[in-house]
């Protein structure tokens, strides 16, 4: 996709992500790193648990969706500054093997005066590949002006 | 710190984690990863954008926040099943090389009928090395009870 400023978008404008896949082998890296529960980390752990079987982090999904939507090149290239998250919901567990990817619409945007940037809230869903929303969640980011000529 | 299950805690109670150091090349790791945006991976880049230098994934702040609780041993070894997350605000750059600790407080706690969870939500802020906070988020979990014998 057109990489778009903060000019370029409208409210209600959508973006739909490519996909990847959540391997058994990333999950395990990312659990041990940053979410060591048993049962991202433990087969049996995880059979006796509200899981069922080994699923991946929450944080994983959050942070997959992020290497999404940077990859989908609809947001400016030399990057946007995140400032916040809000009313994130993990809906179904995410499990080793699966492949995710976002949706995200756009809900506001407010320009910042004498700033090169604007700033928008994104409403994005993540999606497994039965079309099932594991996560919701709305980010708020800083994304830089075409023209930074500003005074 | 002994392990609590729900009926265990209070709100206002607190909790102060251990801390941990978010190297260079942990950042390059995740960076390449989760968030391939330039003043993630690319040192000139960096210098160039709102950063200065480079700067950690906030999803890295983040899951290494998660880390930090997890090791506390403040809850349950079993596990704590994150339901989702409110009002995550990254306040401050977190650069290779700081070291980060957490410090929580329970806001509220709700039993839940005939299940063998009750539902948490706690307060956290992310510190640097400087004291400084760098990141604010609220967590909502399902922590287990002592006695699992509910009919």
């Amino acid at each position: 996709m057109h990489e778009r400023y903060f000019e370029d978008w409208n409210v209600d404008d959508r973006v739909e992500t490519g996909s990847i896949e959540l391997t058994r082998d990333a999950a395990l890296d990312f659990a041990r790193g940053y979410d060591p529960q048993p049962f991202h980390l433990d087969d049996a752990a995880a059979e006796r648990s509200f899981f069922g079987k080994l699923a991946a982090s929450g944080w994983q999904t959050a942070s997959l969706a992020m290497r999404l939507i940077v990859e989908s090149g609809a947001f400016p290239r030399g990057g946007v500054i995140g400032l916040g998250i809000e009313q994130l919901r993990w809906l179904k567990p995410v499990y080793p093997g699966d492949t995710l990817r976002v949706s995200l619409r756009i809900a506001s945007l407010r320009a910042m005066q004498n700033r090169e940037s604007g700033i928008v809230r994104f409403e994005n869903t993540t999606y497994n590949q039965h079309d099932d929303a594991v996560m919701t969640h709305v980010a708020i980011a800083m994304i830089p002006r075409r023209t930074t000529s500003t005074a």
